[in-house]
């Protein structure tokens, strides 16, 4: 998977590719990163990218023609890419997202700064805006690199069995159920029994209420799209917990 | 401010913090930003910090001893702090944690890796779990990065007016309304007539409703929670899109 990112601070990207899942992912060429400098195609004397916004008020707007002049170059080189704004009005990033965005060969990863790019921009010549959450960035920068990191964790062949994606928080809604190491006892606190019982149905049981029950507390509106068996039913009356669930998924609908 | 970051990647963090705002608010002494290996508190020879989950199950999970060890030395030094858990189940953060936690002079933020970090450590040594959205990363890092970049540019004399916060998307619970700057023809689009009337008052009118719009358009739910002045309600009216907004923010509310 390519991904082509354009920015005015390629160099903030050096060290998040440099270490952990990231390096190896590049290292076994299952991902490649290119980083552009939108300033390099800026064309008055001054390499200007951003300029006075029209109307007045406070901060600077990204001009259009060095963006639009970085992304026409860096589009015709190789094949069809989708083109993301990085943008706080952009839609809400998720593990959603994330897997989709896993299913293209390339993206391009465009990196806003100040108060945002000229919307003329955004409406020619971008496919999709997005926002990693509800907070204010100094740039898009932090954002791609969310999007590269989640994205490239859902490669085939990217993790090993130290950091499987197979059972994430998100993956099916709920939070995760809490986890030990070693040692068994530690500042006086125990582990639960079940898990060195060795009975791997107990466990699972277990773990899939503790995980029902993080959500509860925690993130209850979740529940609302949570699609639960009906063996699971039975563990959630068993244990109580069924009317809450019932109650967190309608509340939240 | 001061930020303490514990991780098992403290590289990672070199080069964003040497570009741009966070550059500067290091230069001029506003934040500093300290980075603590975990690693450097292992005990054993091979100075692990992950083991095997007891139960069972894929990945691995970050061990208490060194996590709290070095938690134990960096909290006793200096004056006190909030601790901070970068986790999937933490609550969702959002810009008025932002400002909440720029109310703090110290963070010490905890970087988990892997499929977390061992619950007794979450449960002794942790005064908040954040998430920065519903989706998973490799490790906190990213997530540490978001929390400084965010409640660094809120600190007073940290941002310049060239990156002003003070009509921040979110800082009002509207989308902003669409930017531009010159040229004033791109593309063939022009801009808005308005922005070169020199007509301040009617530049503002025209701003808010297109801040409204983007909102309904693309955040609708983000609407529930706006206050409107009745000049605004007034505006609204004219415009009207009165009724669409009492309907989101009912629908969402």
């Amino acid at each position: 998977m390519l991904f082509d990112i354009l920015t005015i601070f390629p160099e903030l990207f050096s060290s998040p590719l440099q270490e952990g899942i990231l390096r190896r992912a590049i290292g076994s060429g299952r991902i490649r990163v290119n980083l552009h400098n939108i300033r390099d195609y800026a064309v008055d004397k001054h390499k200007m990218t951003d300029d006075r916004p029209f109307g007045g008020g406070e901060g600077m707007v990204m001009k259009p023609e060095p963006l639009v002049a970085a992304l026409d170059h860096v589009r015709s080189r190789g094949e069809s890419a989708r083109v993301i704004l990085l943008s706080p009005r952009g839609g809400t990033y998720c593990q959603k997202t994330a897997e989709r965005l896993a299913g293209y060969d390339r993206l391009i990863l465009v990196c806003g700064r100040y108060e945002g790019v000229d919307e003329r921009v955004a409406r020619c010549c971008i496919d999709e805006e997005i926002s990693i959450g509800d907070y204010i960035l100094t740039g898009g920068e932090l954002g791609a690199m969310v999007i590269i990191d989640s994205v490239t964790r859902l490669l085939p062949g990217v993790l090993g069995s130290e950091d499987s994606a197979a059972n994430d928080t998100f993956s099916r809604g709920l939070l995760k159920h809490p986890q030990y190491t070693r040692p068994r006892e530690f500042m006086g606190m125990d582990i639960p029994e079940v898990l060195l019982s060795g009975d791997h149905a107990e466990i699972e049981k277990y773990r899939f209420l503790e995980s029902v029950r993080e959500t509860l507390e925690r993130r209850p509106e979740l529940l609302a799209h949570v699609r639960f068996t009906g063996a699971e039913l039975k563990l959630l009356k068993k244990a109580g917990m069924l009317e809450q669930v019932a109650a967190a998924g309608k509340d939240h609908g």
